[in-house]
């Protein structure tokens, strides 16, 4: 008996579709009756997590837990957040819902489990605001797992402008910036990266990029993780 | 303010995936906030609408309430049903779900009324469950449009190995035979046509069908139905 799981969505919607998908794709199943159940709250009108993390806006907490209360409302009993940067407030979020969430990095540090490189550090791509946030430096550090990120001017010239161009539908040339940018880890020892922000699968997958097999996607490592969750594996 | 809509999806889930893109690509949003809000219920445990229409299995009325119900208590005020086939159960779903349902086929005669064509016959191309359960049929004909169908052998031989090709993940394939049925509508005189199973339009997007500009996909015409809803437009 497979187990329901939440999703706290919107933030934007579009990644929300595409951690769906990827949930989707991620299960062995041959008809419907074998996918896993999923009840998904996609309400956008929660403030800016970006902005709340550079303490420059209001912030999304209040929002994010009424999302959580309707998933529970609805009988959900384990959450999983399509957004990375909303992780910052994962301690709060598990406190004051009252209700177990996977998280992104335990999801993303399984898959590195697996596919480990103790030769080389790992390349960690992400937004100001998700580094700001240090949900990822602190649990791979807790794993003694070594990484490198991109230069302030580096993810000022090559990665933030990869991810707006995939919010205007055009990834390709988003992944052609988003390629240049893991040359340039590579350059420095990297053998092995992390997309951290929900837009960067997206570029990445639009262009024919070397570094593509080496390249974690933290959405849809959340995806087999839900999976996991769901059917107890 | 954008109002909550419940989406009963899970039928099967791939086709909720697409519904739910649908709705995002048609909003007019620069900002996450501007999407609408929706909650989905992607529980696919819900016994085969198929068999049922055919009086072979057992019905999914019980399922698809408790999905009613689950988007209820978490807030919903109105539902979208991501299946063709399940408006079979469309009077007893609102009756015992005690929730306005938008119905999927009014979204497409809306789309219809804007792209009307009074000199040709609608093809319409379902499966024969679509079809037995005459969702189509009877709100057509209310609305006195003419309307023509592939016959029993073109079902057999062109739309449901399609629609079993795009379940496959070979969507060109399928968009193949499909085109090769919307061709025989067009040599018995259709001049437009509805794509009413909600695989049909991933097919023909794989192929560059000449039929497709007047394809009207009713999981689109649904998704842009809720979108109005929403916004009270």
């Amino acid at each position: 008996m497979q187990r329901l799981l939440g999703v706290l969505g919107g933030m934007g919607p579009l990644a929300t579709v595409d951690f769906f998908r990827k949930v989707v794709e991620e299960t062995q199943a041959t008809v419907d009756q074998e996918h896993i159940p999923l009840i998904i709250d996609s309400v956008p009108q929660i403030p800016c997590r970006v902005a709340a993390v550079l303490r420059e806006g209001e912030s999304p907490v209040p929002q994010m837990l009424s999302g959580i209360m309707r998933l529970k409302k609805a009988g959900a009993e384990c959450i999983a957040i399509a957004c990375n940067t909303a992780h910052y407030w994962y301690d709060d979020l598990c406190e004051q819902g009252g209700m177990p969430i996977l998280h992104i990095v335990d999801a993303v540090a399984t898959e590195l489990e697996r596919t480990a490189r103790a030769d080389a550090p790992l390349g960690l791509l992400a937004t100001e605001a998700t580094l700001e946030a240090r949900i990822y430096q602190s649990r791979l550090a807790q794993r003694e797992i070594d990484f490198i990120i991109n230069t302030p001017e580096e993810r000022a010239e090559l990665i933030l402008p990869a991810i707006a161009l995939v919010k205007q539908g055009k990834p390709q040339q988003g992944g052609e910036l988003l390629d240049h940018a893991l040359g340039l880890l590579q350059e420095r020892g990297a053998g092995q990266y992390v997309l951290a922000c929900t837009e960067l699968p997206v570029a990445v997958d639009a262009v024919s990029s070397l570094h593509r097999a080496h390249c974690i996607d933290a959405t849809r490592a959340l995806a087999k993780a839900s999976v996991r969750w769901s059917l107890q594996t």
